[in-house]
């Protein structure tokens, strides 16, 4: 690492937490009719939770690399955030992963009851789509209009939601390389790859560097579920918040199952200087970006 | 009714239907990685099943009126009724509203599995925000950014969602009326305003024009839920597809319930001529639109 960034990381995820519980205020927006309590309740506690907010950094950081700086874009990164909280939402459910804890706190079905999270992650998904279409994210109405449109596609059927239902059905059997490879990409890789590439969209780039940001992109999402697999088998419940060891439990097969933790690491390593190559022609600009992708690989929680 | 409404509104609920048909192709968009056929299945289970589609149907004739004829307008039909569709599903799981059946045929967590429809759900309503962006829809973006981000509010917390959020909270106790209409203008009227309002923002209607079909769809709304309401206390299983009388064995207060059936038809004769009275600067034009009003008001399932 160039500098330390911890402190940062920090800083950036106070900001989208800042954001997003303006969000979530109790104001209704013009056509909107009122704020039922309970539902924002529930909504708040599925978003502002301190999580680490890497999806919207990475946002937020691909678009202060290739030029823009202003506070637009952190509307575009709390988007992309709130679709990750609704995915977290429902993902914990009973009838899908049955999870009582995340970060440390009670699911929103155990805070609140099953019907409740069932509609808080909907109308987190649903608002997702009312801020991306924000002035401030970008003045050209068609851009705008891309950004919603790849925001939908990366969450929907062909990308996150698309590769829970993949999850789901392959969970009580042998998985081959390439089954886990193609669920992956959709259920955690498609909403990074999306990240990377929108504040690359956001900036105005040229073609080229939007293909090599989502290059990055689907990197870093490739490095990120291969430390979170190494996490579920090597942390504690304590370090993570939540339970640990449920892949195996739940006969899950992961990359770390099929190849080990030495080869795992090994292709981190590999993925590791994928990311810093592709970097590369930033020079310097690129410093905490490259640091980024060392933290993700590396994180310990 | 001025005409044969019947054949008229099998014809466009046809065409709603072939439309949705190819929305839900298994081929993918550009950004998209894969469909997975199990989600798919689910997803066209849940949107593919003959429905009336009143709402798509009121957004084209809405837009009809005043003057946009072109094939554009389907798609925004079929985004709103993508919506619809998701509410269905996501109402018709155990945690909510429990139902095994929806127009005669397994509900898709019975014909599927909870996690299923839950993620069927999710997909639907993300895949209402991409096929809001059609270009076809509006030459204009910002019009195209309008809609999506007016659908976003009629469906989210402060609206569709968030009425079916107070339906549940007050389904074991008594409602006051003012309880009542604020949660059916929110769960079932802000979609059936939409719809009215947005056929005549894709037509370019001014903002007297925009107001009077917002107006007509409020009224609408209410007189459909009225309807309904009666319908719950009169009508038979066979008839309606689905189970009835289960307002009352839920506890869920209804207008009706308050009222009775004389008053509640006295209102909605009220509802009637308000909505007639709305169209009447539109003149002969305005025949299908009025005759759907009143078969809303009339129906028998």
């Amino acid at each position: 690492m160039t500098f330390d960034l911890k402190p940062y990381l920090v800083a950036q995820a106070t900001l989208v937490e800042a954001a997003l519980k303006t969000i979530l205020s109790d104001v209704t927006s013009p056509q909107e009719i009122t704020r039922p309590p309970r539902l924002l309740d529930a909504m708040r506690h599925g978003a502002l939770n301190g999580g680490k907010r890497l999806r919207p950094i990475l946002l937020l950081e691909c678009a202060r690399l290739l030029g823009r700086s202003d506070e637009g874009i952190l509307q575009a990164a709390c988007a992309l955030e709130l679709i990750h909280c609704y995915s977290l939402v429902h993902d914990d459910l009973p009838a899908m992963d049955d999870d009582d804890l995340r970060r440390g706190q009670p699911t929103v079905h155990k805070a609140y009851d099953e019907a409740t999270a069932i509609l808080a992650g909907d109308a987190l998904l649903t608002l997702a789509f009312d801020i991306i279409t924000e002035e401030a994210i970008h003045e050209d109405p068609s851009v705008r209009l891309r950004l919603s449109r790849e925001l939908s596609r990366a969450a929907g059927i062909g990308g996150m939601a698309g590769g829970q239902m993949l999850d789901l059905e392959s969970e009580h059997r042998q998985r081959t390389e390439a089954e886990i490879r193609l669920l992956q990409s959709m259920k955690t890789g498609a909403l990074l790859r999306y990240a990377c590439r929108a504040g690359a969209i956001l900036s105005n780039a040229d073609d080229a560097d939007v293909e090599r940001l989502t290059r990055f992109g689907e990197v870093t999402g490739l490095a990120f579920q291969l430390a979170d697999d190494l996490l579920d088998v090597e942390a504690s419940p304590e370090a993570m918040g939540k339970a640990t060891g449920k892949d195996a439990e739940a006969g899950k097969a992961t990359l770390v199952g099929l190849w080990g933790v030495d080869k795992t690491r090994q292709e981190l390593d590999r993925l590791s200087t994928e990311a810093e190559t592709l970097l590369e022609p930033y020079g310097d600009a690129a410093g905490t970006l490259t640091a980024l992708a060392d933290f993700i690989v590396n994180r310990s929680s």
